[in-house]
């Protein structure tokens, strides 16, 4: 079980199937065509490469997540998963609620309409922290005043629950295949991303790259770590900055090299072809 | 636009289809199959006893939905549908909370894990009404302090957002296709689901009955009145109440009454067929 | 491995989870809500009673089909399940075709626009047979003319498999989590399936039903072998059938016998309550 | 209604929303935060460039179209679509099957497993033709005696069907959304899509064109004409074109041009930001 936040957490409930799971769906699609690829890390990275997806969907994964409701909000967008979130309709939530660590109080971003900026003050930093530590016991202490029977009110407790606020922690099973974890956590991993869902990213994706390490390695270079340049850019590209690189350099260094790197031939001879648009 | 709760509202936007494009579809599925049903609405109702659920699923919606976000939560389960929701990490969420009307203000009920059961003494609700709502005050009081950058605290309005109360009203727009949006229904307009969504689920359904007329008469007599009984069920039917039931009175008689009421006659088969079990 | 059909098979690869998983589950959902029922059983007819379906997504299997195109092509609709399937681009399709046993060889149904009636006159149907036999016989060759880059047309794979008919053989991994599996089999071990796919429901539903033996038969107790009756069909069965009934048969007497059968308490109440509604 | 292949077509039954529809949506999610945006195509650049798929899910199309057996197995494996395909247990399906023109007869490749490479020559391929052709015929015929009643076998219309050739045509309803539409479009337009589908897509890609001008524009930057540089080739292109790019080169020059081309500010940012990670 990994901590996330100041009572949140991740913890691994079950998997199916790992990298030689892919492997083996893999090689019934393709079948013959697979024979070529020697090794199952360089199958798996073909299959990376060019989006075959399906066998990435062969592997499965059950997490048991605790995070606060504003955090759910945003993860429950991933729709092609399976969730049992804790109701407040059956059960009493048990008084649990965020608060930022005051080095996490951020001003709003200026260049970014979503995100966070400079750091508050210290000072303004620690009295926003105790505003919302007391704001969070105070909803707590009414939903709890609405619901008790002998000395509050003894409200329904699907009623009574819509005081807290959004920072209370919930918590769910979560189960889904390896190719859209990976999609979720892309777009969660991503500096755009609420610091307070990309840290529950970061902890899955430790998990994620212990489970399927050759999967996870494919994921990194060719989503993580890749560049999109846009048909504009790539013209831009090609008009300023091709004309100024020697001859013959675009080729076969750069071919070579990414094979020292690791890459098969086929994906050198790609790599070239992605470097003549520029030419 | 029509209203709900003390601030929300349901909002349609768009259609795609009616009646007449199910009845499109379902031809180019079942061809000469269908000829023998004469009308379109004989048709639907041949494909809603049936589960044919594809040809309905041509037929698409879109609403603009305003909410608590407490209710947001349960309908957003709902995964076959794309939304667009106001985010808070982008805009200042406007000081609109839900306070439940005094008479819907009940206490836990005693036969249902999850529902209401009485209401409240009025004394009582009328005083948990007025500490949400104190309490809902508070919460935006302290929201807009923390999002004030003159006087406040200048905070990210992705952060400051987290002590607004589950209570607090979010909007989307919500596109669905009938067949899903029915099974939502359904669910929703169930006395078992909370009355909050219960009363979004009605004003929509009136939509639907106005959209498209022979499909929610189909659904009416098929989903909302149909009862089911479990094999175990069937059982003591057939045991106990069965036996007393005078001969040839299950057969015959029904199935012309059930002609009478409307029925085809490939229904009123299929109700013998039902009854036949009985014996 | 279960062979079906004259070549095909379901051979299970894996599962995650099992009946304790959806009791798990359900625990964090429903969490004090669910301890009035005792045992895990008990617990599982109630989700499947309410339809409670999240739980039971919480299992998944992976099993490994080969089967003719024709019911492949019926078999993938049902769009929730990752599939891997052998490709004609990139592997030559072996020599096999489905051809039916005799007694399966029957005539159009005259009563079910969709499905098969009589059998065929012995004759006919061993004549049928051997026309479809000669008939795939021939199409293989002619795929294997195409593709013979020696002695043939050295034609793509891609284009050479055309000629081959619905009844080839083939085969993918099939990945589904267990609620939506057992929608498939609800709709695919019912009388008016063809028999083609209904065979491999069956062969799954063994599979199942000796994976979460709990689940498969509150599956079968409230999905196979329930009955549901319209709203129509309920006023017909109020109207003609329940006045002759003894006044407090319909009663207790009925709900007694629901529990010796095993139902709880709730459920002979809600039972009471469904023959209430005919009264 | 577009002609494609010998018998297919693609039909524009029925759109739901537009660009604009696009725009409203997105501004109820981003509110505040859209407003820099000046211009709707601007801001649907914004939402393709970042992903921000939810706005341009707010569309959908209808389409009717018919197709080649093979390429609707093909089609129908994109799950996120409604489907209403005419059935052969239903309906007798009409002669009609595809046999490509002599010029797309062509050798399997020799680079590309999946694909096809020279074209056969001129005489193979008028026999190849000529053999596909007698062979849908003779399919044809044996259907036709296996469903006849008077003179043939009588067999039901579910069992006959399966000797028919996968180049027989089919046909259905296909009902999706703007965003997976462009997903279905990024597939099957490019290169390594076979030829019989790659087809169809480009004739939807026309309507498409018309029907979402702005989004079809930005779906063609930032998708169809993008290049994705891996990680391990950014490090190429950093390690040895860079440092044969004189200074200042990747920078302002680089940025204004794109300006030019018609991007924003934020877009030139984000281009500078790509190119320094290359310094």
């Amino acid at each position: 079980m990994k901590s996330v936040l100041d009572h949140g957490f991740v913890r691994l409930i079950d998997t199916m199937g790992d990298d030689a799971a892919i492997v083996q769906a893999a090689r019934v699609s393709y079948g013959d065509g697979t024979k070529s690829v020697n090794d199952d890390a360089g199958l798996i990275r073909y299959l990376m490469r060019h989006h075959h997806s399906s066998p990435i969907e062969m592997c499965e994964i059950k997490l048991h997540v605790k995070m606060p409701i504003f955090v759910a909000r945003q993860w429950i967008r991933h729709r092609t998963a399976n969730v049992n979130e804790i109701s407040g309709r059956y059960s009493i939530l048990p008084n649990e609620f965020y608060v930022p660590a005051p080095e996490n109080v951020a001003a709003q971003s200026k260049v970014n309409n979503q995100g966070r900026g400079e750091p508050l003050h210290p000072e303004l930093r620690g009295l926003a922290v105790s505003k919302m530590e007391v704001h969070g016991g105070e909803a707590f202490d009414l939903y709890e005043a609405l619901l008790d029977v002998d000395e509050g009110y003894g409200l329904a407790r699907e009623l009574a629950r819509i005081v807290l606020p959004l920072n209370t922690y919930t918590e769910f099973y979560w189960k889904i295949d390896l190719h859209n974890l990976l999609h979720f956590l892309r777009l969660r991993l991503d500096s755009h991303a609420q610091y307070e869902i990309r840290v529950y990213a970061e902890a899955i994706a430790e998990i994620v790259r212990e489970w399927v390490p050759a999967t996870w390695s494919a994921f990194e270079d060719y989503r993580l770590n890749a560049v999109t340049f846009s048909g504009k850019e790539m013209q831009v590209l090609a008009e300023i900055i091709a004309p100024t690189v020697p001859d013959g350099l675009l080729g076969q260094v750069a071919a070579e090299r990414l094979k020292e790197l690791g890459a098969s031939g086929g994906e050198a001879r790609e790599f070239l072809a992605k470097l003549h648009t520029l030419r």
